[in-house]
């Protein structure tokens, strides 16, 4: 791809819009927006929040080249000052979000923006397309690798991602959900990302035979050997050469890790077959490795049918997302500043689930005093609430359905990112954000992480924010 | 995303087999290649192949850095000889394609890589992630267009797509496809397809009142107002509120092509009703834009129902083609070459549909008098078929279903791109590249085209290749 300035990868309303705020002058009313989704992927329990590191590079990043500008003037869309202004765009607005890493749940604020109307509009494409994407993926793999128990999971869908973006941050979202390497080698480059690889079909009909062509890869790699073993028969000849070498060649000159890959037929068969091989021939040590389209439902059967597999090597189901690929995250209004006082401001529609929930918030979550993830509480901003006496928590939309939690606690879990334009977060280093993971993925219950009719996790307001949203409410009536 | 070569946008077995080439003697053997897919998303009739610009872009320009090579050695896996090779590594071969736009069906080459070993396999992970990429969205957007019929449509998945990448060439893919323009801004400044936009609903909460929101657009954007009407309410407050700025605001100051957008409800009922108090207002020339979650199905439905819609949004089911989000081409070795004699390699496996048609082939596609595609046929590249005879084709897998043309025109379809590493192909522009697709479209039947059950268009090989590859499956047994 051509190399662009990552503010051009942006819908063009936005900057209708911002040119519109600009000659209204709105560019510097003060607006908060809340980035949040309605769904959880594959009826989930919950999702991983994935892609802040990206969006923090981005904001630190953003401005309009020259050459942006003449293309936009090109348009004949946009006010010259408006133009000009651009040329010292910057970003100088708040950012509020939860931790990379972080379990998180529909219609709560993943992230909320502070900022002046044009800027805080200007940026929702791209935050929206990124947290949309990692967030996807890292998911994704979070439920693999749930799936996928103590066994090894490889991401090796580079050949079947949508486009070079999506094979490498989706290489990376997989590692943060959970995925143990990566075949992908620019994600190991700029992430460091265990990058690992087999051979394919080629290797083995480049050489004479078989046999010959697993000698020389053990020749070559003789601590990082896996022999294809389905070029021709899986088990008539890919096994019995795979084994032949392992002992003819590779155990000779000191070899280890040594596995063997079935990419087709019937894996359950195939696998508990060939592990009957191996150990009559005395190999205990060696892996099997099994590949093609699998997902967390179809390793759930393999391991449920006692398959002895010990390395899963994901493609195409994971870097896509494919049994659900969309991440719908929203970016929408919710208040307004003037004079320092916030009006909330609510988006009404004609679909129930589309009303967005009005203020300025924070987002407290309550844990049990073993540490389980029990709900979020949405408040607003300077609500503070005090674990020292019972709270009563109730479903905003059957407020019958209440819950009181008595020893409790509480945690606020959006972070500030930037204050007025300036990144006062450290970045966690990737294995950090991994750590997260697995601590967040342990506070939830196991009903919220079943596949099958996962348990709601409870995302309740607090009275007064219910209050002021159907106050909102009926004033539009 | 930091800079990197494209070259390191590979899966690690390339290199390590590459290196394992190296090590054997086996660089510099000629091998044949072919990229190739085994059925249709979305069980459809065709495919668009796309993204051959970006691969000869890639092909011309393939390197690896002093970084890259220095960050490969870290790994412990190549041998210093080999890392050296990569220094000058360039692409040196022939490479053979459909042109892009074309319809292209399965178990066809819709590539052929004539190389030295080295070469060809370590291209094989980009060329896979741009063709079933850009071939998958491209494919999409030609079904959405295709149900959309004279109606326009517009690309507006930026925000749902798969990073970056995947919203900019999924914008050029779409375009190619079909659609009639983007969203997006960088598809605008990269490829120059025409960018459209409407309003957010933040543009209409951050004025005082939905009248004052669209008042203040049409002023500024007189030609290009499209009012969106679900904020509030969209029959009692949008439409009414729109009616009254383009009677009162737009057209006085001589303002056209206007149009209102709806975002949310029962787009059947919502437009005509929409359409009904527009025409009752006179205003006949204003269009119906519509969005929400929209593909080929829901707009077949619309339309079907009578919905008076001008223009379809397509946002997160074209970009992530949701559908089917995978396309599978692969790419797998069919030949080798020694003293200028072609050797045909075949691929077995346990599952049938995965063996794979061996040697140099090419691609004849027969057309009836009239100039429609009746079936493509796959040759040794140096059979020569002359449609002075009849010609007979057969099914491969059934031979005793044949077909006879009596009169009929061929034509290769597979053209040279680069001979010797030397690109000999001119790069058609991206309108030709649209009109291609119009023209391919237009030769095959409805049948193909038909969204269920479509007929399945014969691919068949010439009777002397059909020999040669049951010929090496009974060597193999």
């Amino acid at each position: 791809m051509m190399s662009i300035q990552k503010s051009m990868i942006v819908d063009l309303y936005e900057l209708t819009m911002a040119n519109g705020y600009f000659l209204n002058n709105k560019k510097d009313d003060i607006v908060y927006f809340d980035l949040f989704f309605r769904s959880i992927p594959d009826s989930g329990g919950y999702v991983i929040f994935a892609g802040l590191e990206t969006i923090i590079e981005y904001i630190e990043n953003i401005k309009f080249s020259e050459e942006d500008i003449a293309f936009l003037k090109s348009k004949e869309l946009f006010a010259d000052p408006f133009l000009d202004y651009l040329r010292n765009f910057r970003f100088t607005g708040d950012i509020y979000a939860f931790e990379e890493g972080s379990v998180v749940f529909p219609n709560e604020p993943l992230i909320t923006v502070k900022a002046k109307a044009i800027e805080a509009q200007i940026i929702e494409t791209f935050l929206l397309q990124t947290i949309n994407h990692q967030s996807l993926i890292a998911t994704k793999a979070s439920r693999i690798k749930l799936a996928a128990k103590d066994k090894k999971v490889i991401e090796m869908g580079a050949r079947r991602a949508h486009g070079e973006s999506s094979s490498i941050y989706g290489a990376r979202s997989s590692y943060i959900g959970g995925i143990d390497s990566t075949s992908n080698v620019a994600a190991d480059l700029l992430f460091n990302i265990p990058s690992k690889g087999t051979m394919a079909h080629s290797w083995i009909q480049l050489f004479e035979s078989e046999y010959d062509a697993f000698k020389s890869y053990a020749t070559i790699y003789p601590n990082n050997s896996t022999f294809l073993v389905d070029t021709y028969d899986t088990l008539k000849s890919g096994i019995p050469n795979a084994i032949k070498v392992i002992k003819e060649v590779l155990l000779p000159i000191g070899g280890k890790s040594y596995s063997i890959r079935i990419d087709s037929g019937d894996l359950t068969y195939l696998s508990k077959k060939a592990r009957k091989l191996l150990d009559e021939s005395g190999l205990f040590e060696c892996k099997i490795v099994v590949s093609n389209s699998l997902d967390e439902r179809i390793i759930e059967t393999l391991l449920s049918q006692g398959a002895p597999i010990d390395v899963f090597g994901i493609g195409e189901r994971l870097i896509t997302a494919k049994s659900d690929p969309v991440f719908g995250s929203v970016y929408k209004l919710v208040a307004v500043e003037k004079d320092k006082i916030i009006y909330p401001k609510i988006k009404l529609s004609d679909n129930i689930e589309k009303i967005t929930t009005p203020h300025f918030k924070k987002v407290y979550r309550i844990y049990s005093s073993e540490g389980k993830a029990e709900a979020d509480l949405i408040t607003i901003h300077n609500e503070v609430i005090e674990p020292t006496s019972p709270l009563t928590i109730f479903d905003p939309s059957a407020t019958w359905k209440s819950k009181t939690f008595h020893n409790y606690i509480l945690k606020e879990v959006l972070v500030p990112i930037f204050i007025k334009g300036k990144r006062i977060y450290e970045l966690p280093t990737l294995s950090k954000i991994r750590t997260h993971v697995v601590n967040e993925l342990n506070t939830l219950w196991d009903e919220v992480k079943r596949f099958d009719n996962p348990h709601k996790y409870y995302v309740d307001l607090s009275e007064k924010l219910w209050l002021i949203k159907n106050d909102l409410i009926s004033n539009h009536k």
